[in-house]
Parts: structure tokens; C-alpha cells; sequence
């Protein structure tokens, strides 16, 4: 039998996957929303996920800054705190819950912050995908099937990797620490972070309906064309028929209109 | 002579980027921190530029919701309605200006606020250029050079064009509008917006740090490496040789550093 290296290190892949799923702690394992659409591009003899994160929420103070020449804001960095972490909207409304005897609202402060502040940032990020494919072809194959349905961020990178990526964020500055007292000071009331907890939930649902729709793309374009075509000549009726045809037409539609949509996002953000 | 179709696709590109450039007007133009970059990757025979954005802050109210099935949040969408745009850091501070009339501050506001409100969202956006290659080899050197020097949200895409991306973001709900009113309603007070124009003047100057560095490395790796080490032969002297490893030496450490911090950023994203 040949060998086949890319079959080997997809094997070595997968097996530390398998090993960090049947690992119960919370950190270490995969996140459990992606495995669906993991499973599926990992059915493809070409292709193996390598990291994933199906979107999050996350709130941090920045690390120190008193020995940063540049007084870069918008990471956690060393010395930084997360406040809260999660994967999982539910777990949204109570995040303030376990620091609340630490923070302080000043929503009327009249001090001119600057950038050497530790800020406080609350932060959406989407889910994200790297998919080793075998070859430059299988890559753009996942790459364009990514692209028709909004993932507009995605790349393909060193060694036929590809990244699947959207844009889907919000990044706010909520508050900075008071570093004399240590208090937590929000210039923002519980009405604002009750606010974007509420518009960090759509982006959420948003994210999950675009994980939908790019597993759906990924399964009818890549995993099995023919077997779609197939089976649904075989067993529709001409009333299944009629609404499969219905539903591809919107189907094409919408990504027709995703697709101008994000031109014209293009063309905005070239030429405003 | 033998025909180079992809030096002709080159030449009409260019062609319309001179002629957007004598186009004076302040929309349509090629926006000029750019042009240094977009100059050096031009000289490259193998590739050249087809869009860019050098970075900018906008402020929006987001278009009408009402026939939106799903409340999606942060585009400016149909009906929307652009307050400001810049790409020149030293107009940040007067954007309100112009519709100082139509703003009220409410920062001790009391009410649920809905996804389905019209938010005012105030954003920073870094950086992009694309950029098409005339193969991919020459695709993965550019991919490969933005990659070490930062530029982790790049990708090869189809035809060869890649996308140098890095992430610098602001992503801010400030307000909404009142529909019954059309008053703008802001619900952080000024002292908050002196704030994030301080965070997005930041940002401006981290991203002005990166597309030099960005600059520095394409000249180095792609478009004159043996120019580079044949002129420092000949021209420099000991202290200047000594200068010089050391500068490549601080540059390498950077490198390093910033790929390590990249991959801790990417291993927190995997499991938080």
C-alpha cells in the first residue's frame, strides 16, 4: 500500500482532536458548536481542520502599559484580566455577576482619559476555521464555496491552508481600572452593557446562521454534489419538486444579493 | 514580441489609477497614504495593486429595520446615514460639528434598548490592500512577507490576489436615532467620544507603523533583496555593518516575538 503523508498527519490530527473531545475539563476542548461543520469537511479525504472557535464573547482589562514604547490598546497583553470569557450565549445576561463588588459607575466622568489608561474592552469575535487542505485545488474549491456565502475574510495560506473567516465584531471600551484603588470604573451605565449584551445575542445568532449556511454550501458543493442531485431526483415528488426548485431559487437570490451586498461594502470602504 | 496577458491586465489597472489620481475630487480619488505601497508593489513586475483603503474612522446610523427579518447590527444598510468619514487622523476631533444641532446626550438613560432601534455606530477600520499576482508563487512571497511582519488576517483568494489584512479594530455603538424625534441620541457623554477619538488616533498611528513596516519588509524580501545586500557591501563601513546586523537582529527578535504572540492569540481564540 503507498503511503499518502497527507492521510498520515490528517490521522495525527484528528486523533488529538478525538483525545481533547473526551477531555471534560472546560479548557482544552474543542468548541462544541464547530463540531458539526468539523465532522463534515473532515468526512473529505482532502481536507482536516486544524483550530476553530465558534465565536465568543470575551472582557478584559488591558495588560500594563508603562513599559510599552507604543501605547498600543485593543489586546489583553501581560499583565492583562479576563473578567469573562464565553462561547455560550446564555451565560450573557450574569456576566457582571462575579466582579460587581469591584466595579464603580461613573458615567458623567469629566477627566480626559489617555491611551496609557488600562482600558476595560468588551469584545464579540466570530467564528473562525482552519482547514489544511491536500492541495492548491481542494483549497480553492473550500475557499470559493466559502466566499459565495459571506465568509468574505477567508484566505488561503502557507501549506494549503484556509482560513474561513467573517465579519461579524463589535469593540468597545467600557471602562479602565483605576489603578490607585483597583476599582473597576465603568463610564458606561448597566442600561449600555444590557444594550450590546443585547446586540452581542445577534451577532451570536447571526454567527450561527452563517456557520449554517456555510456547512450547508460546504456539504451540497464539495462533500456530495452528486449524491444531492441524486437522491433528490430519486424521492421527491413533484410537490417536493416544486419547493426544492423554490428553495434554490432563494437560495441563489440571497447569494446573489450577499454578493452585491459585500461589493458594494468593498466599494464603500475603498472609496467613501 | 510575444504577447503578456497578464502585464496588459496590469497596464489598464494602472491606467485607471492614474486617472483617479488626477481626478481631484475628494470621492473616487486613491486615497494617498497608500500610494508609497502601492508605488512599491507596482515595480514589481509579477504583481499589482487593485484596491486599497489606507484606514479610517466612520460614524453611521444604521438603515431602516423595519422589513428586516433578522435584526442584524452594524452595517450602515439601506436608508443609513453616513455622519462622518476620514481617513486623515487630524480631522478627528471636530467630527461632530456638523450635526452638533441634531445631537442630545442621555448617558443615565433607564430603557430597554432593542436590537430592532437604529444604532449610531462609530468605527475604525485598518488598513487593506489587494493585490493581484500573476502566479501563485509570486502570490506566496507577498502572502509570506505580510505574514512575518503581522499582517495575520491575509490570504491568497482566487485569480492570485491577495489580500493583506491586519486586525485593528474599533467597533462602538454610541447612540441611536429617535425616530418619533430624528434627534440623535447618544448615550455616552462627550468626554467618552474625546476618549475613543483618543483610542482611534491610536489606532491610526499603529496602523501607519505597520504599512511602514510592511513597506520595509516587501522592499527587503521581494523587490530588492540582492540590491539591498549587494549596496550594503559595497557602501558601508564597520560601525555601519555593525549598525546594521544589529538592526537585523532587533528586526528578527520582533519577528519572533510577534509571531509567538500571534500564535498565543490564536491558541487563547482555540480555548479560552
Amino acid at each position: 500500500m503507498p503511503q499518502d503523508p497527507f492521510q498520515q498527519k490528517k490521522d495525527s490530527i484528528l486523533a488529538e482532536i478525538r483525545s481533547s473531545e473526551t477531555d471534560l475539563s472546560p479548557k482544552g476542548t474543542i468548541d462544541e458548536l464547530c463540531l458539526p461543520i468539523m465532522d463534515l469537511i473532515n468526512s473529505h479525504k482532502d481536507m482536516v481542520t486544524t483550530s476553530s472557535c465558534s465565536g465568543r464573547v470575551s472582557v478584559f482589562v488591558e495588560g500594563n502599559k508603562v513599559h510599552e514604547k507604543s501605547l498600543k490598546t485593543g489586546g489583553k497583553g501581560e499583565g492583562g484580566r479576563w473578567l469573562f470569557v464565553t462561547h455560550d450565549y446564555t451565560a450573557l445576561p450574569s456576566w457582571m455577576d462575579k466582579f460587581r463588588h469591584e466595579i464603580e459607575f461613573d458615567t458623567e466622568f469629566k477627566e480626559t482619559l489617555t491611551p496609557s489608561k488600562r482600558y476595560i474592552l468588551y469584545k464579540f469575535e466570530p467564528f473562525i476555521l482552519h482547514v489544511k487542505c491536500r492541495d492548491f485545488q481542494s483549497a480553492s474549491k473550500l475557499f470559493n464555496a466559502a466566499m459565495s456565502c459571506g465568509f468574505r475574510e477567508s484566505g488561503i495560506g502557507s501549506n494549503n491552508i484556509v482560513a474561513l473567516r467573517i465579519n461579524i465584531k463589535l469593540d468597545i471600551p467600557i471602562g479602565y481600572l483605576n489603578e490607585a484603588t483597583s476599582r473597576l470604573v465603568f463610564f458606561v451605565n448597566e442600561k449600555y452593557i444590557e444594550l450590546i449584551d443585547g446586540l452581542a445575542l445577534g451577532k451570536f445568532k447571526e454567527n450561527t446562521r452563517k456557520m449554517k449556511e456555510l456547512y450547508q454550501i460546504i456539504e451540497n458543493q464539495i462533500i456530495n454534489p452528486e449524491i444531492t442531485t441524486k437522491s433528490t431526483k430519486v424521492i421527491e415528488t413533484k410537490e417536493e419538486r416544486r419547493e426544492r426548485k423554490r428553495r434554490e431559487g432563494l437560495l441563489k437570490q440571497r447569494m446573489l444579493l450577499e454578493t452585491q451586498n459585500a461589493d458594494l461594502m468593498e466599494e464603500l470602504n475603498e472609496t467613501p
